[in-house]
């Protein structure tokens, strides 16, 4: 897939290790080679979480995974590799002898690529007979996950593996960012270690601790960051009369001490430069097309961090639970039935209709259907010992619709009980009318023994009760119906 | 909800308007005041997106929105507010001047919130009367969705204004970020003007553009920022041995020129504040469960992107393209089923007993009714003309269990078709054996009249073809079979 078939990795801390899992994951062999104590456990450790995070991001899209060697040898990792990642401690001595040493073992058509984060290639290149396959292609943090890769060729190296490294960095699906001025940090690291020199600052001086610093980013500017940077960000704050007014508007702030940062004087043409690539960068697009995309992206940032209760996420679901009022599930109707899910339909359960989706709705039904084993003794504790209903056949019925906010719920009728055996019926309503019916059947099972089995008698008198508790309510519309054509 | 009835708005920039859409859309009233030109129109284009942007983030739990007025004088706009959020641009004696006149108009009850970026509230406050009253909430571009407010007292602001100040904003949805020590920019803007200002010089000095710059950050670090600040970024990069670890081990790249910013001097006393600010921040909880939550939540922000093709979404969308040789759904086996999905099981997907959960088989079922639907030529081309299939009924049962990675595939029956309806079976299994059959009952709708209507003929011919083709095969065992006990 990479056009790499084999890919020899020096240096197994977290960098390499990163490194190896994105040529495995994509098809190619990888060969680690790092002498520390522990390396090959952690490198390994590394592989397993890219594993996993790679199947969530692009599941059966991935190829058969490559080969995975752990080496005792530079000399074994590097037979036979057709690309060379090196991920040493950034010293640049250390480097070059390594650097050098490779260049001596391999063919010079192989190309080598430096992790470095901020040393000039052409250092690193100084003491190779073949200079011109050496080229910095600088990742960030997990390597299997974030795209960015900085390439940045130092004086010897050739265009040629330039544009061939930038091949092989693509087919591994990363972005490719060219550095064309050699500078040390190249580009991201000159931003990124701004933000760190001046977060040390603020903690140095008593200001701020590291986090409080984390929240000033996370809950404000860095979500905009995760898609677009600060110049775009800026144009749009700029409103519409665009970069060059934000630029007089905010131009006297770099006057201001804000920074331990010292800024550019910016002169009538430093202005005119950057006006002038941000109206390339926007490409034509006009500001409130971008401003509805920073919003989509934003929103739907959230949701992702709120599904995972972290960050701004957790502030929005705070904030949506502070808006509702939430009920108590479990609690029983007069009727006897019980109150099993109330909650509003939430922006992932929306369809290309606008409409909760049919999975959605057997998510809502099956915490439903929890509520009622916990409300008769058979929650988490009793699943944590060896026992569990399992649902093996369900019917739904779909009667109406919910829309993205709607307040739905679920009441619950336990309709039968024997000592394996529930059969629930739950109906869903939105505005007070039924939207959906769900019936199933669940079997006790003793989980270890992969079989139906009795439920501990505590649990039998309490669904029992319960079904005593609704005898009085007719049988549900709907209940006992198969699917079929109309006669 | 917010707690406050009228909010008024002083300045209506983007930043102005902003505060109006969060009070407005969290119950609350809002009177902007601002003199320029054309200022009443772009206030009501930012509440237009901001109210879109909610609806999509909340649903249905906002609250009715608040009545918004926009006021021909400051004297109108305040008349009988019991809250101020003052956004003036970024002068001093501008904001200290209309500050006192505030001051004067309204009861001493009444807090002041000032939306500088970076001006000492000390300094805001020396003309006021009721200084006490006067407190930075300094909130991020846009304001109706990023939560941080960074909220910093002057010398003379009471505790009382800093304690119900922060349950104002935390009532329409903020994150309040204290700012303990006053200082020019306060914490955010101190990291976002060194990002900032070393850009500007990357530009002056013909390094980078406006738009590799967003580039280096965006495919990036930008990505992490979104949930996890610098700090705590780097714990994880230095692995097991923590922050300690890491600053030794990075600490010299501060003696580097990676920036135009001089770092501090990395004391003793220094990095075991670090060390211990980061260790209190991490809460005891461990770096591999922060790796897996970091993964996931980097996973999910990609999707979330890939969704709007932008940023890391569009190479993430590009390198599933790459990776390609999906399996064609759709494909007719030879005794006429359709092969409706072959996927792995997501680890979304899986239960607390470990096993694929109950609504996933019915996520991968509702997909393989939608390869259906697009295979007779009602897919979504045919449903943005405004006819589309709406499942009504559904039978599933489960027979057998399914894993974490493991392989699955449906191959779906057409069992009838008539002008209005579809009768369908998927078979779905696991190395060869079937683990759960689902059984549909889809209704063809007009969407919107909201009423069943028959099908294009096109749709209605395809169905029955492949009715047709399958009717050599059984009757599925399971097919028509409703729930209930065993007598």
């Amino acid at each position: 897939m990479s056009g790499v078939t084999k890919a020899a990795i020096i240096g197994g801390g977290v960098i390499g290790a990163g490194w190896a899992a994105r040529f495995l994951l994509n098809g190619a062999d990888a060969a680690v080679y790092d002498p520390a104590p522990g390396a090959e456990q952690a490198v390994a450790a590394v592989i397993a979480n890219a594993r996993t995070a790679n199947a969530r991001l692009y599941g059966a899209a991935l190829p058969t995974e490559g080969n995975m060697t752990f080496c005792a040898t530079m000399a074994e990792a590097l037979a036979g590799a057709d690309f060379v990642q090196e991920s040493l401690p950034e010293r640049e001595d250390l480097k070059q002898r390594v650097l050098a040493e490779i260049d001596t073992a391999l063919p010079p058509h192989v190309i080598i690529g430096s992790s470095t984060s901020g040393l000039l290639p052409t250092n690193l290149q100084a003491h190779m007979a073949h200079p011109e396959r050496l080229v910095v292609g600088h990742p960030f943090n997990p390597v299997y996950l974030l795209p960015l890769v900085e390439v940045c060729p130092g004086a010897k190296t050739s265009a040629d593996t330039v544009a061939r490294v930038a091949e092989i960095y693509t087919q591994i699906g990363m972005q490719v960012l060219h550095v064309r001025k050699e500078i040390d940090g190249f580009i991201a690291d000159r931003l990124l270690e701004a933000v760190w020199r001046e977060g040390l600052w603020l903690i140095n001086d008593g200001i701020a601790t590291t986090s409080e610093l984390d929240d000033a980013i996370r809950y404000g500017a860095g979500l905009r960051w995760a898609f677009m940077g600060t110049f775009l960000t800026y144009r749009l704050a700029g409103g519409e009369a665009g970069m060059k007014h934000f630029l007089s508007q905010f131009g006297p702030a770099l006057k201001l001490p804000w920074t331990k940062l010292e800024a550019p004087e910016l002169t009538d043409e430093l202005s005119s430069t950057i006006a002038a690539q941000s109206d390339e960068q926007a490409g034509g697009v006009d500001l409130r097309t971008y401003e509805r995309l920073r919003d989509t992206c934003l929103v739907d940032i959230m949701h992702a961090l709120e599904a995972n209760d972290f960050a701004s996420g957790a502030t929005v679901k705070a904030h949506r639970a502070r808006l509702g009022a939430p009920v108590a599930l479990g609690a029983q109707d007069a009727d006897g039935r019980l109150l099993t899910a109330a909650c509003p339909v939430a922006p992932a359960w929306i369809d290309y209709n606008a409409h909760m989706t049919e999975w959605a709705y057997l998510k809502v039904f099956g915490e439903a259907t929890d509520v009622v084993l916990a409300a008769i003794g058979a929650g988490p504790d009793y699943v944590a010992g060896g026992h569990s209903y399992y649902t093996v056949e369900t019917h739904i019925r779909h009667l109406g619709q919910a829309t993205l906010g709607e307040a739905i719920e679920v009441r619950t009728r336990v309709l039968a009980a024997d000592a394996k055996r529930l059969h629930l019926f739950h109906e869903m309503t939105a505005a007070g009318a039924v939207i959906a019916t769900a019936e199933h059947m669940a079997v006790h099972v003793d989980a270890a023994a992969g079989k139906s089995a009795p439920a501990a008698s505590s649990v039998q008198i309490a669904a029992e009760t319960l079904v005593a508790a609704q005898a009085g309510l007719p049988m549900p519309e709907g209940a006992g119906r198969a699917v079929q054509m109309p006669k």
